[in-house]
């Protein structure tokens, strides 16, 4: 059975509210991933294909908007956001070895790996070259900025994994760099645009910045239960990748010494599908030690100081309207 | 019988003309590759202990050196180009699967294919970050115009492997694009730092741009006739690993149908092995009919043009030793 997407539909509703902005941010980035290297062009009009849910640009266009108008600079640089985005998915796929991409083959897999870095490497740097050109001197700053966070995030991922010590510390840093970091440098960006972009900035970054720790902990946990939206979505990939997140950490901290010495035992391999074998015991475990539980009161807890951020800016349509955009995060999880 | 390195020798002694600020540069650039993270900064290490030669850096410290001095930004600027330059490598490698470089494992050998990838990522993107932080827009602009190139280039190289079709205007952009583009940005940034800075520019666009072309012709026609301060370099790799370049491009263009043929079976096969099996057969079929020799007359005449071009500027020492530089790269060939 499957259930009704009620988030979705509510990410949509808000989407509908900037809809001509989210169209000129389209074609921004359809010129941005058109090129006249055919093989580059085939690679850009298949990844376009498998069209995302413009997160990140729907909260910059929603950042920057002024009695329903969006300036014409800020959905060019909403375009290198979710440009940028799109790169590092081409590149996590490779790291992952992942088979698809938003239903349809992943980049390393349809043109190999040397290709899918390639293709990676050229969207990443045409976009930093695009809000150069644009002299978006604000903008460069902050996404070069995201880009080194969301690089070192994924050097730290490949040096702790399958380590059942890191911490809830390290976890934090981790997701801030890979997930949150965009989010946030998406909003800042959007703020730049606003006639008082200088007063307002800490608002947004603390916005972003909480939104995307949301986000991050909702998909890891969404790991450990399924996501109630996609059933049939395998869980336990994070666990059969060797990717010790949230649930697993306070579990992991929680245990005593018999049962951790069963899991450490577990965890020993590094061979996918031979952890595959053990998720039923791992997502046992976690469960037993109040792990999603504890990553669910986290995720709240973030949301909420989202939310209280907002309350820093005028009241109004903006404030309203981000309102609904974090509550769509937080309301994954129900 | 090992020849003595003349060329090397006179890169040594031009460099020695710099020596404090190749320092400055090597300082930063250690600076810019250490990390808190473990594992990046291990591998920092390992590729700092292979350094390269400072091609890039020294010619944009050679166009910024006014009196004998450069500035602290344009040394910052050098360490930036040549960390992007290291970054292409270490992606580079990935691609050609690569066994060592500089005398040691490669980052893909080493530390394995994802690793690579994130580490080249880390370093690209931390080179346009310093750029950023210090509000050095000029450089930056110029320098995503360059990775832009470079990603486009790989691209195209992905497009046109084992391909007997390319022609040369194909692979004049190739080369312009993965190689002269840097060189030449190199050399902008440099003289950007100048106080005639808006005037000169177009000097040493087209000087870095025919300095790059040299180099890169340079290094393909090491590959057919080999290097001859680096006996026992194994010659034929780009030809076992489907790269065709300038010598073959033109002895194909030249050949007869008959001896066409040949090689276009030999050409068939996409195993390095069994390329390299036929390499003596191409290296034949390359002298020939004229390859070398037609590449090693455009290497010259790009050469005259990167020379000419520095007879816009000023005599003086700045004039003096981009002379030597760029002698330095045609006497390769010598």
């Amino acid at each position: 059975m499957l259930l009704p997407d009620f988030e979705r539909v509510k990410l949509a509703r808000l989407q509908s509210r900037i809809k001509p902005h989210l169209e000129r941010t389209e074609a921004a980035l359809d010129r941005l991933t058109a090129s006249d290297i055919a093989l580059a062009d085939e690679i850009g009009r298949h990844i376009r294909n498998g069209r995302g849910k413009f997160f990140r640009p729907t909260l910059l266009l929603l950042s920057a908007m002024e009695e329903g108008q969006v300036p014409d600079l800020a959905v060019e640089a909403a375009a290198a956001v979710e440009l940028v985005h799109t790169a590092t998915l081409v590149h996590d796929d490779f790291i992952d070895d992942a088979e698809t991409r938003r239903g349809q083959p992943a980049v390393n897999k349809k043109y190999g790996p040397a290709t899918a870095l390639i293709m990676g490497d050229l969207l990443y740097t045409r976009a930093l070259q695009h809000l150069a050109r644009l002299d978006l001197v604000t903008p460069y700053r902050l996404m070069t900025d995201a880009a080194v966070h969301m690089s070192e995030a994924e050097m730290l991922q490949a040096q702790t994994r399958y380590s059942l010590e890191v911490d809830e510390e390290t976890y934090l840093r981790i997701i801030y760099q890979k997930t949150a970091s965009l989010i946030e440098c998406a909003c800042r960006i959007g703020a730049s645009f606003l006639p008082d972009a200088g007063d307002i900035d800490a608002v947004f970054r603390q916005f972003g910045c909480q939104t995307g720790l949301v986000f991050q902990i909702t998909d890891d946990i969404f790991d450990y239960l399924g996501d109630p939206r996609r059933l049939g979505k395998p869980t336990g990939c994070d666990w059969s990748e060797g990717r010790i997140t949230l649930p697993l950490i306070v579990a992991w901290r929680e245990a005593d010494a018999g049962a951790r010495a069963q899991i450490s035992a577990l965890a020993a391999s590094r061979d996918p599908a031979e952890r595959a074998g053990s998720w039923s015991e791992v997502q046992a475990f976690v469960q037993r030690y109040g792990g999603v539980d504890y990553a669910y009161e986290r995720a709240k807890a973030h949301g909420e100081k989202a939310k209280a951020a907002l309350g820093a800016l005028a009241t109004g349509s903006r404030q309203d309207l981000l309102t609904v955009a974090v509550e769509y995060v937080i309301n994954r999880l129900k």
